[in-house]
């Protein structure tokens, strides 16, 4: 099969550079910035093993045999509790869980794309989705992005300019800067949404992982036309193992992803949903959420206050939640070429060109504060800001 | 987002109609075999409760993490075992775990298809894998069928005429005619795939469920140009409801499905391949495969026995293994049309026109029996025979 042709679709598409970066570093003995892991420190595992064995134990002839596609009805209140803070109602037909949140940007990609549409998404963004936007063969347009989310006066002339078919956006502590976008911006962009006609995917894994400062409304909450679909993840707040999370979104498109999914992978193992809702449905859930920030703050704060010894000319982003800070080099440094220098040193972070559709800023990096205890959020920033330092 | 125009390669894919009449039959008091469910009564739940606890106490903190895309790696060990009677040998790099094996048909299908491109497929096949031949826009031709397989000389007269990209088959216990491709078919179908350079996919879930006769070598045992990928499942002899199954193919496709795989949903679940894993590896399956035997084939037994009862020239398959049995009415009738009459009398099949890629033959049913009863599937069998002698 050495002469085998793929698709045109799969054809530009070759992986994750990341994963790649993650398997050198996991081969050294590095201090990683590099991952996007949540620390399993935190994960239930005591909960969640003694959930397992009562639910396989108790409804085993159910939770063992095929499900339906819409998913496990009882894990509809659950996930209706847990959004309930995002600020929106959830009609009949309008919710689907899913294997992760991530095959929700597969699934509403596949339904919504033609080769050479236009995807509007932020420069920089979660390199996933861009791995999917173009194994569809989508045309990604990039964002300018600003302190408080996406330049609304570049998103809106590129509607114009471009007639995109959706606006992919990670609103809160965005994958890889960590920044969040303002409650004026998100109506703003329900709002540009509905003006011009054109959908909104709103990827929101990291919403609860807020360590500072209120809780803002979702995009979707302002969306009076049926255009937002919003995507919910369990994996940063229960477990990314599990592969739970859900889309929210008008019943026609809901619909059509429940189709796509058959195609998928049938439905979502029904033990893993019913772990997750009973997880939420015993109480546990909320209490875990407020257990867990205190240490995520800890080492954010950590990080975030280190770069004090960083040459000057460094930039980076101050987030208020989630996992991840930016950072950016002065004009004409190379984060890649830099990286193998780093890595000798002792600590790894990934080159930020991989996040842009296209002519990625070659001086951006991210670093990761989730997977590293403070002491080794230290050590590891003193010999980055050396390796900048010497750079 | 009334107005929302969908991808041309959704447009007309519209969900399994079988779907919608599982929940017809669900609401009623009705004997189904419209179903395709293993008997939940098979489930391992004592064993597979125990094994979840375990699993998730002692090793928690891994596998709740993110996983590999290319799978856990014990249960490596364990698809090998499982497989080792199907006769072929799996290299570095040729075997990825999935979320069920009908994400082997969504990955390969996205990899392989442009639209347009011609798959070639047993008329009838598997309804899901036609949904997602038609969500890439292939060309579906359908091969005809003999009681040992496709018509050899149909399959390479269309893979002259079409230079199809794929060929699709399910050698074992076909769904839904329930035949057996013989030993010399399999054979001659990789020799097919060698010749024109044709690539196979070769969908082999109902394997291990063989209530009669010798095991036979699978299509990919005769591979040596490295055309054909396998794939296999836990879902008829474990649970369907874990969603594990693997692929086996050359180490580039794998590769490639690996890719295809990160977008689509990141890895499967970790804790369901460790289940899975666990149940191999603790020496459970064989045995559990060997028990289950036994009362399957009473069932498809009780089946044919009473097709004795069906008037004149209703024609039907006699499987070995499987779940199902194929019944072609006399020329003329409509299954789909008497579908109402047989409900209302307390019986319920699948029509079999929908699994035909086109041109269906509206004479024909798929009846299932692993989901009955033996005292069900006596009942059922004596009022459809009523039914079909009162048309």
């Amino acid at each position: 099969m050495a002469d085998v042709t793929f698709s045109n679709r799969m054809q530009g598409v070759t992986g994750s550079a990341i994963r790649e970066i993650f398997k050198i570093v996991a081969a050294g003995n590095v201090i990683s910035f590099a991952g996007g892991n949540p620390n399993p420190a935190t994960f239930p595992k005591e909960e969640l093993s003694r959930i397992s064995a009562e639910l396989l134990s108790e409804n085993g002839a159910v939770l063992l045999q095929y499900g339906q596609t819409e998913g496990y009805a009882p894990l509809y209140e659950s996930i209706k509790q847990v959004l309930a803070p995002r600020g929106f109602a959830i009609g009949q037909g309008e919710l689907l869980p899913l294997t992760g949140s991530s095959q929700g940007i597969e699934l509403f990609t596949k339904l919504m794309i033609n080769p050479g549409d236009v995807i509007l998404a932020e420069a920089p963004t979660f390199l996933g989705a861009l791995q999917t936007f173009f194994s569809y063969e989508a045309n990604v347009i990039g964002v300018k992005m600003e302190e408080d989310g996406m330049d609304l006066n570049d998103l809106e002339e590129k509607i114009k300019l471009h007639k995109p078919k959706f606006i992919y956006t990670i609103p809160t502590f965005q994958n890889p800067m960590g920044v969040c976008m303002s409650a004026n911006k998100r109506k703003a962009v329900a709002e540009l949404a509905a003006r011009y006609g054109v959908a909104v995917l709103e990827d929101d894994p990291y919403c609860e992982l807020r360590y500072e400062g209120e809780m803002l409304p979702s995009i979707k909450s302002f969306d009076t036309a049926g255009l937002v679909v919003h995507l919910m993840s369990f994996s940063k707040t229960v477990s990314p193992g599990l592969r739970v999370g859900a889309a929210v979104g008008n019943s026609t498109v809901i619909r059509k992803m429940v189709v796509a999914k058959q195609g998928a992978d049938v439905h979502t193992a029904n033990l893993n949903q019913a772990m997750v809702d009973a997880y939420v449905r015993r109480g546990y859930y909320f209490d875990h959420v407020k257990e867990i920030i205190p240490s995520y703050k800890k080492q954010m704060d950590t990080m975030v206050e280190l770069f004090s010894l960083f040459p000057q000319g460094v930039r980076y982003t101050r987030p208020s939640g989630g996992l991840f800070t930016w950072v950016e080099l002065p004009e004409g440094k190379d984060a890649l070429a830099l990286l193998p220098k780093a890595v000798e040193a002792g600590v790894a972070y990934v080159p930020g060109e991989h996040f842009y559709a296209r002519d990625g800023k070659k001086n951006t990096m991210r670093l990761n504060f989730s997977a590293s205890t403070p002491e080794q959020i230290v050590k590891g920033m003193e010999i980055l800001a050396d390796v900048l330092k010497k750079a």
